[in-house]
């Protein structure tokens, strides 16, 4: 397991999306997986089966909720990216209602179904419909059912629980090996206050794609404005900067729930600039999500490494975005770190065709881990290193990539992971 | 092998870079991949030991002649490419040096060794140094020595010959499991003209990246001005529209020389709305380099497969580009190709998040190959398939994806490969 990174404003508390008070949460299987029988009642054999993954999460919120959402910029949408958005753009909620198993993308009616998954939740919640945001995952393009959802929700809401998280992440993974929550307690104001958050990504199953969910509460008052901004602000820092295979879903999102009850001062627009309320808030939802990130990236497809990529002497932010983020994207770099080979001339030339603005005589790159470090380029040209010391480098879990781009005062971080034969095997043999 | 794809207008001739009138060609191997003895001098030894690949080359017109030329996008460019650029600026050529085994890229006094090729070169043969253009392919980063360019260049002049397209082809060559190189006749305004070229790419070998390096001559007349305008145009339709592994190298050049020998009313900018000649000159640069593209696609890291993806109905050339580029770019399609799934949830998916602008609800998918043809997909929902039919179309080496974008008029074509284990191996495991 790669180590969870937090400084010392913020500890780790358990409980995932539960954490933060206000939130309950449960999971079931309803039987998604298993085909409807012909007279449309879901198999309730395989439902009742303990062994079957969960399929159905459901966060409940015991008051409205500030809420902001992100999501996928794909310009095929699922249809409950679209009914999600309609949704949250007031920037109140108070429930989601999640299934995997069907990603409800390219299918007959999806939006009548994404909308009335909000509808039957709503009703058993005695909420208004508006205030549920809803996600699926799983496979595109594959009519489905939704009796099943509508089977289960009853069980679904009855069994929420201030320790229904578990329950909740395992009903929101495919394929994932791992299981990927955090929560973090932290001061505001004098108020202790809490964010938690579930993740579920880079695992596939049958046909379909690289789906990245994110789940967030937080007990923290904050303003449905200044939540949606923070938010943004931390995602293009976080999940932004996570690659497994560039493929962008269809079905991408990510949102974030406030109760409020930690009773601080609401961070507002007002007060934004008054205090260090909001860059606290703000670092510990990046501190919540940069760890959810780097989990993701380890536990990318047939991954057997974490690559970090740490760009610094950048001009500009953005430069040092654009030079991370094309690093770990390269197929090239994934596949000589899979094979522990130094090979920076791979990481100068993926930097080069990033779109970064930078001098080429001034790059520099190192790698290290926890076996130690070898500088490897120097004002863009090659130094001697020892090839022995350089393969014990590349040997653990966590690979750091440190690039100098120059001279400048901005860095930024990047996550991926090497490239293997399993990244093949899952993705093109699986129904051979 | 893939079939050459050219319409009634052109056909094939022998001959490569040598088929258009005017040009002679050479290869030899002057020693590069083995180290320089203490003295400086090549191992004559190696280089006269005709199993040895060859790794110098050279292309030279008995006339001045127009020339124009594309380098890569990338900002950290390797020397040769600065100075070929320098050079070519006044479109006029009469030269091409090329070595392989290192790409003079990120190594110290790069372009100081690039300048020399271009010297003795040009005093060998008796011309400018500013005719000269050099490019270079292999390693980069790893400090070499031109000595054995320097011994080697009067053999390698010496030799230059009618036929020596194939021992200069050779020479550019590093891993390329393929040799690619195509002629093709046409007429022009009643005159028989030739373009004939060479590719390397796809292929790495060592510390590296995967190089492009395309060399084209003809012997019809153009001017400087019209042959960087339709080069540019035709690049952009078929070099441009390929990607083994999305990663852009320091070194990629493609350029072109035209003798002029055919004697055709030369192409200038004044008659270029006069009469279809410069059509068909574009045309015909077309049929060469999109069949090289293709060879080169085919030829890709470990690939078993070529793809080639066809998108029409779209709003723009630009959006059919887009489309069909990520579409044969996404690592999820590329694996589900190898594993000969008709996976089409990846292709909407990477249509979606190509940038293009199309209607989802408009998009359909069908696949084909020699062994028949699928519709998958339509009005951007799924079609029932026949999954063993769909396993047929899969097996042949060339599969074509055919992608309805909407009701516009605009297509594009973009090849690519599939991915598989040994594109895993080769960049992964090399030095182990």
């Amino acid at each position: 397991m790669i180590e969870i990174q937090l400084d010392s404003r913020f500890k780790t508390v358990g409980g995932g999306v539960c954490a933060s008070r206000g939130f309950t949460a449960n999971g079931i299987c309803c039987g998604l997986a298993k085909k409807a029988t012909s007279d449309g009642e879901a198999d309730m054999q395989n439902v009742q089966d303990k062994k079957v993954k969960n399929d159905l999460a459901l966060i409940f919120a015991e008051k409205p909720c500030a809420a902001a959402a992100v999501f996928t910029t794909n310009t095929v949408k699922a249809a409950p990216v679209r009914v999600s958005r309609e949704h949250v753009a007031n920037g109140i909620a108070r429930a989601v209602i999640i299934n995997s198993v069907n990603a409800n993308a390219c299918v007959p009616e999806g939006e009548e179904k994404a909308r009335k998954m909000c509808a039957i939740t709503a009703e058993k919640l005695g909420i208004s419909p508006a205030e549920v945001l809803v996600a699926s995952t799983g496979v595109i393009g594959q009519p489905f059912d939704i009796t099943p959802i509508e089977n289960g929700i009853s069980a679904l809401a009855d069994g929420l629980s201030r320790d229904g998280n578990a329950a909740a992440l395992n009903a929101i993974m495919t394929t994932d090996a791992a299981e990927k929550e955090l929560a973090v307690e932290f001061t505001l104001g004098g108020k202790t206050c809490r964010i938690g958050g579930m993740l579920k990504g880079s695992g596939m199953i049958n046909p379909n794609m690289a789906t990245t969910l994110t789940f967030i509460t937080t007990d923290a008052a904050i303003a449905p404005e200044i939540l949606k901004r923070v938010l943004k602000e931390v995602v293009a820092d976080t999940l932004n900067c996570v690659s497994v295979d560039g493929d962008t879903s269809t079905n991408d999102m990510v949102c974030v729930l406030a109760s409020g009850l930690a009773e601080n001062a609401e961070i507002t627009l007002e007060n934004i600039d008054k205090d260090d309320d909001y860059n606290m808030f703000r670092d510990a939802l990046y501190a919540v999500m940069m760890n959810l990130a780097r989990m993701m990236a380890r536990d990318g497809e047939g991954a057997t490494k974490l690559v970090q990529c740490v760009c610094q002497g950048a001009r500009t932010a953005n430069d040092a975005r654009l030079i991370a983020k094309s690093v770990i994207s390269s197929s090239l770099l994934k596949a000589a770190m899979f094979g522990k080979d130094a090979n920076w001339g791979r990481i100068i030339c993926a930097a080069g065709y990033s779109g970064a603005d930078f001098e080429p005589d001034e790059f520099g790159v190192a790698i290290a881990s926890e076996a130690g470090k070898i500088n490897v380029c120097k004002d863009g040209r090659g130094l001697d290193f020892d090839e022995t010391l350089a393969k014990k480098v590349l040997e653990p879990e966590e690979i750091n990539i440190i690039i100098t781009a120059g001279s400048g005062l901005r860095s930024a971080v990047a996550w991926g992971c090497d490239l293997t034969y399993d990244y093949v095997k899952i993705n093109g043999d699986y129904r051979s």
